[in-house]
């Protein structure tokens, strides 16, 4: 199936050579849908071209977004790579995992990779459900964009022949856009309690709640539920 | 053991810098001993250091030789890199099936890749008893040659039990009974609302809330969290 196909998200790429590059990688294993958040030089970049080496097609099909929940609004399963684990309770895999499930899951899935230097910031990572790790030399890890990004396609382009489409009827987990809006009302609901007081916490609050309900991939049918009870809650009691 | 740690052997490089970039890609994934077979412009070269970033150790321990077979001479086991299949008739096996060999067999292993533009000669290919290709997308294969060994040494390192996926340090789910607790907190809150009406439907309602409640497995923490989310719901709005 065609949608099991992962999205490649560079979320604030710095060099034009690097989204080449990454495209490149990409097309070696037949994938060919690249997001951009935010590149920082904008976009199109003339130094992307030469540095794809014929990868051009998935440099001309690439989306640009302003931020990285634009970027994967319509997506179920949302990986975020990176290098070491940060203290974040999510599931951790590696490229091999993580290709395994991709393969296994209905809906779209979108792996999301950082600036060369900094790496995905705490906010785009509490944008995904698990954290996608290359298992490497705990003495040397020096990997760059393009050579994650050819990874984690190359695994998952290894699983591609082997699967056969399975039958399943579960639901996939909601599009991203669903679960942001649920959660948009639930903060709405709690900035008048004074749940997110004192100030100073409340951007680490707002990011552990939304890890929180990140978490379970909840489908649209059960987000559907989620919005029903909290409007309930929000109702003055019957009589 | 560490005489199973392939050699990485570059047959006949032409750019310095993809020398330090083959360096990089190794060290990454644990390999150490690189061998160059004629490298064009001799060694050391002053482009391969900056490529390597970091990897200097590979770099300074390189051995150079004048032919291939002088670089395999101590090797069991040898392995040839090459995009397609030749007319040869030696078997050929995937990167992850060169690894699970490598790890398997006793003696030495070798792996070799050729010159950036033309690949392996055939009497390159004619040392190795095996040769290693890596499965591409037939419409457009495009490795370089530091990507082809970061994704044969990414093999062998999977294999390997320190750079194996580490253990998570993830919390197990609340025992049942914190999540019950937090069930029967939103229940009471939701029952003067009249979520569980009508009466017809109440116990299906609950079943499902129940269900959606249970498929994250959140941990004690998050359960905590929650039931601060709900206690403060349940306040009325600070002024």
């Amino acid at each position: 199936m065609s949608d099991q196909k992962p999205l490649i998200v560079l979320v604030r790429p710095q060099l034009g050579e690097n989204i080449g590059k990454a495209a490149r990688a990409m097309l070696n294993f037949g994938l060919a849908e690249l997001r951009l958040v935010a590149p920082r030089d904008g976009w199109p970049n003339p130094a992307a071209g030469p540095a794809a080496a014929g990868a051009d097609v998935v440099l001309e099909k690439a989306q640009v977004f302003a931020t990285t929940a634009e970027a994967v609004a319509d997506c179920a399963h949302v990986y975020a790579t990176t290098v070491r684990k940060r203290g974040v309770s999510k599931p951790v895999v590696t490229p091999e995992q993580a290709a395994r499930e991709i393969h296994s899951q209905h809906g779209r899935s979108a792996i999301l990779f950082g600036p060369e230097r900094s790496g995905l910031e705490t906010d785009d990572v509490a944008l995904a459900r698990t954290i996608l790790t290359v298992p490497i030399n705990p003495e040397f890890g020096s990997l760059n964009l393009a050579q994650a990004v050819i990874l984690v396609a190359y695994e998952w382009a290894k699983g591609e022949a082997l699967v056969s489409p399975t039958v399943e009827e579960i639901l996939p987990p909601a599009p991203q856009d669903e679960l942001d809006g649920m959660i948009a009302q639930l903060e709405a609901m709690l900035e008048p309690k004074g749940f997110f007081r004192p100030a100073i916490r409340e951007s680490t609050t707002r990011r552990n709640l939304r890890s929180l309900l990140t978490k379970p991939g909840w489908n649209h049918l059960e987000v559907r539920t989620l919005r029903g009870v909290l409007s309930h809650l929000g109702k003055r009691d019957r009589d």
